[in-house]
């Protein structure tokens, strides 16, 4: 393959999941990645359309690591370690999607491991320094993307309650599940349907979360109930915290704290799926609940979870770790 | 007309809308009842088939509603009231679906009016007792029927911890907007969208809720936020409770409290909008929630809105203040 | 286990796919049948709510087929005669649901094997004596069921025009793919989409219902083009018919085809699938086309695809064959 | 307003519709043009995000028609009309969506007006060269799009049999049926449907394909179908041609009548609304049915009902009329 002087050729592992295939597309029209290879085992020589062009999935021992200069390791929880370490090896900066290495899950120094940066550069401007200097990024959960940036300005400013409990109920689309073929999933199964699972401790995005919210110095406890959704994209956070004092004006502590933050939209609406959908963005709002002894916010977040829940900060991380404008090649 | 020395004849004020086309379906399945009229202002005329048989909507005004011995009002809030007077005022029995004279809402004592008991049977057996004995009864709302019952145990026991906050999340099907044609209730505006409404404190239910936690002793406040869900029928509540200490078998305290309730489903699995619809339950579930300071506890609770959220739980209140076995033409 | 006399034990194989499951639920309601056993070879062991009862799935060679007097397959095409056999052998009546024994897929003479009655009641009155006589009867699939039932009434009267084509386009939910775990089935791979499938003359219910036009003397060709919709269940059919002759009043016709018939309906307005989910019937109008050349008539036709469509015929069937009211257990 | 010189002032009337809104937000994002006035009457004053932009919406009246060069009507059927020819008049191109003026509405030189051109440029090169040079054009209707496409080649190479009966059966999303709040179209009333509507003749779109087949020579009859699908956008044709002679490769057949148009897509696989969505374009495949006397094709057309089906194909009129790249400003 050729590529221009100024183009930077790019893997993606496990590119046949509803992730991959994102990544996939976005690189297609990404200004400076070129697609160097895409692995797929079990699709392997099988055809995907992605971004306006086509794609033939390799097997992963068909391919050379060294050819990638970025490489994105879609690969599912517990399988996406070994190649992650294999293609850093081979010299290439690695975004790894999988929970292999974020915080609560592995990457975290009480694993023996050194923690390699997590990847939400909206987080803090030190997260987002540490992804620019990364070689490895362990790329955010779905559910921890919408709920996290919804808290962070809130703690940054001390406002969430020493010791109170925050609640963050979220209802996800069903693309969320993966695309492995199971029974659950199935239309028949799904429509027409909401429920709420991995209800008590059972979701290992509440590890990434409590972890997360530890070391940006929470004193909080975290309820975390995750929902499936009749719909295919997006992800709504519906979060109650509890506040040391009352707030006036919600909307404008979180409009300064991501001020210049291109993808984080503060609305005074209800942000809804619609509105995310496609989007590399996290649209949030808060309002003051009346009626309550303590002072009490309400945040709502929404995101896409293929976009900015996976695929759209993935590629926004590996914007970061090479120098390119962070907004290249993300639909926001 | 004609009836059986055994049938009690029953009117439907309001019968177009969807928990009055539903009330419709049931008296005409019900072994009792028989439908002695049915109003529909802006439909007067024209036919309807519910339950099998075929309805015609009159005008208000043209029926007299001391044929009937039992009358339902689905008419809107604000509506509603003067016509469940004149109704009671004819010597029927009535069944107001309408928020007029509910708990929080104009059915308190601070309104000057004598309360009339709030039709949630399972509420307590006190609640049971007076709708057995009642003129009028203010059927409840949606949103309150799968909520209140999911804490009612809880407070009875004495669990719920004094000044804490209990946090209430739930999603509505699309019906429990009514058939009022609304732009924003398009199909083309709903599907594959959801989306948090009445954020704060603006939704009537809440009201209706804090003042009935408060009569039944709740020493608590009440964070509620509802949700818009892409179906049609179905509520799900995500109810999280800071307890005055552990649980470790929530499941027996609610299979207690309701041990011999036709209506009430207390179940291991975590219940879903498709275990529900088209029945007059409340199905329930509860979790400890792991990895908290103070005790925490995770009620779900499912029901279809136009059932036990409506229509159903009208029928059965009709059901106790006639006499008739509770669960009679109700589908548990 | 023990029977009323009057009971009559009922055996289903392969009951954890959709149509079992929905036999299962109508025997569990059915006044004279009772469920003796459900066989599911793969989650032998598992339990299964349907109709208000549990069952639990046996393994299908741990299951005595003398135990039942009435016989259900529901199991996959090609595995299912081998069971048949052995069930009738065992002294049982058969109601096969898969396409083994179906005119036009091994039912027909040609195949060496005495054909077995089609189990269309509504066909003709032979075909419903031969159902009643039978001890095996092949239960059609759901595309031919709603459109032959809405061609046979103009072929009886000798309406097709000879050697004209009817076009039938028809649309199924996508509980007609069965609940096998399939990609193409998945939630986020169904919703917002609608395609055609098995174009050309793929699709085995083409054969059967150019055979069964065959046997009632049909001599015209059959296109027909089946699509997947968004939806759970329901089949509707467009079928587009060159006449010989004009007609004035085809609602007429079908009406004094159907007439006495419980589960046909004919209507004036266009029938939906709303009309016919989780119902035994066949919901039929006819229009003729302005601004042709030929006499055109527009038949639309709508199921449910596991109840007229699977389940509610084959109990039909069972029905007819022990001399059971036709009607009994079955919602119309 | 400052204008780039190469920039073209557009206004768009009637643009709080679904076909408007989309028009703005194609327009938004065009590399020529810019958005001059977009009027809705009864939004009036209210705000609009579309392609990125805040639009305010004019009441008509307040607008100066002279300050567009082009102008798109998307006006209700009957009211565009009138303001056509004032846009006309006051100098601007002219793109009506509405069917004022298409073929067998009002756009046949039978009604005394001088016809405009049809503005489907993939028609033929005779109908793209009188776009280019016309100032209004009609934009056709969602479903004659993706019907006439579908059938053009075949007539143009004189494969469709004479006097035959073209069966056209459509479905689409319910954004054809606007936004106007209408109790059939909520959602509660759509989803998990699915119908036929306008059946026998009395859909418009029939007109307007009848006397475009006629004017393209053709010497068929046409049945058309239109159904009602529970999804949002999108639509799909399915269409059964009766041929003068069997085709050994229709693939082939349309690839040449279509080499070069960089909006017409030509695939093996059938083609479905998830493929088309948000894309101006018409993919089409063909298959010879088997089994039939007479050589049958059916052909399978999918639009989006909203891009090519109304405001991408408007603006790729406009794109022609203006003598800009046919391809700007529109996602294929």
């Amino acid at each position: 393959m050729h590529y221009n002087v100024n183009t930077i050729p790019v893997g993606v592992l496990g590119a046949s999941g509803y992730a991959g295939r994102e990544i996939c597309a976005l690189v297609a029209r990404h200004p400076r990645f070129a697609l160097s290879f895409a692995t797929a085992n079990e699709q392997r020589g099988q055809r995907l359309r992605a971004g306006g062009r086509d794609i033939t999935f390799s097997a992963p021992d068909d391919v050379r690591l060294e050819d990638a200069e970025v490489v994105f390791s879609a690969l599912p929880h517990g399988a996406s370690l070994t190649w992650v370490e294999r293609a850093a090896s081979a010299g290439a900066r690695v975004i790894d999607l999988s929970s292999d290495l974020r915080p609560g899950n592995g990457g975290a120094p009480s694993s023996g491991r050194t923690a390699v940066p997590y990847g939400m550069p909206e987080l803090s401007a030190a997260t987002r320094a540490r992804i620019c200097g990364a070689q490895i990024v362990a790329n955010p959960g779905c559910y921890p993307t919408s709920i996290l940036l919804a808290l962070a300005p809130l703690q940054a400013s001390g406002l969430i309650a020493s010791g109170s409990t925050i609640v963050a109920n979220a209802a996800s689309g069903v693309s969320g599940a993966g695309n492995a073929p199971k029974r659950e999933l199935l239309f028949a199964e799904v429509s027409d349907d909401y429920r709420a699972y991995g209800v008590g401790n059972s979701h290992r995005h509440l590890h990434e979360m409590r972890a997360t919210l530890l070391s940006i110095g929470a004193d909080t406890d975290l309820v975390f109930t995750p929902h499936l959704l009749p719909v295919s994209r997006g992800i709504l956070s519906t979060i109650t915290v509890t506040l040391s004092e009352p707030l006036t004006d919600p909307l404008a502590l979180f409009r300064r704290a991501y001020a210049g933050e291109p993808f984080m939209e503060i609305t005074e609406d209800q942000p809804s799926l619609r509105d995310v959908v496609h989007r590399n963005v996290v649209r949030i709002t808060a309002t003051m609940v009346d009626g309550t002894r303590q002072p009490t916010l309400l945040v709502t977040s929404a995101i896409d979870n293929l976009m900015k829940g996976a695929a759209g900060q993935a590629v926004q991380n590996a914007n970061l770790m090479c120098g390119v404008d962070e907004c290249a090649g993300l639909p926001a």
